[in-house]
């Protein structure tokens, strides 16, 4: 089973946590998700404990050089996915980026990034059979 | 003169243009500025032209390693000011993030980091002066 670090925005704004919900429960159905949490709903983009952030970062950049691969929905900006990407690029980690080309322009430091393999998708419906393309299934 | 890379949102939304615009024209009174076009009012979020995007990511990948000093405006979220952050940090850059902390809350990727400086503020007016001090003025 692949080990998946899946990034998408928090703090940045939770408008597509449903989306990222749906990715990682497609995922799971037959690789491991790192970052389960980044799907919870009930997770808020005001959520701040002081002295939280360190512990925060040391265990997602664990899960980063981890992971086997790393999948981000990257609709919604997020100075975190932004970090997380280039972190993996770091690192070594295969990184795919999917977007919904409809309703925004990716950021060139990403599209222009030959590391990157990137997937713009224009319906929803679009999501899941890219992820089974990029878990070989 | 220190050479700055200034990093803000473009595609990610340009609602803080104008403060970056601000805040470019301050550090160049003494040092100078990489990317000025960060701050260029006429620079639009939707501005993409086919096969760019590689010359956008080579220029500013060059232009970081080529810089003294990393300053971000962080207010407006961004992934390739987040992509930006973590290369510069991998290459032993000084960075120094900025954010309105009134507005938004930082990503727990760039708080928790323990190579960024951070400096929030809640009024604009902290702005110039936290430049001062970053630039040894």
């Amino acid at each position: 089973m692949t080990k998946v670090y899946f990034a998408g925005s928090i703090r940045g704004g939770r408008a597509d946590a449903e989306l990222y919900r749906q990715m990682i429960e497609h995922i799971q159905k037959t690789d491991i998700v790192l970052t389960e949490h980044v799907g919870n709903l009930a997770l808020s983009k005001i959520e701040h404990l002081p002295n939280r952030d360190v512990a925060i970062y040391d265990q997602d950049t664990a899960w980063l050089r981890e992971s086997d691969l790393v999948i981000a929905e990257c609709t919604t900006p997020s100075l975190g996915v932004g970090y997380e990407l280039a972190y993996a690029e770091r690192f070594g980690k295969p990184v795919h980026i999917l977007f919904d080309a409809s309703r925004t322009n990716l950021s060139a430091m990403l599209t222009g990034d030959p590391y990157f393999h990137i997937h713009p998708y224009t319906t929803p419906s679009e999501v899941l059979p890219i992820l089974d393309s990029i878990l070989g299934r």
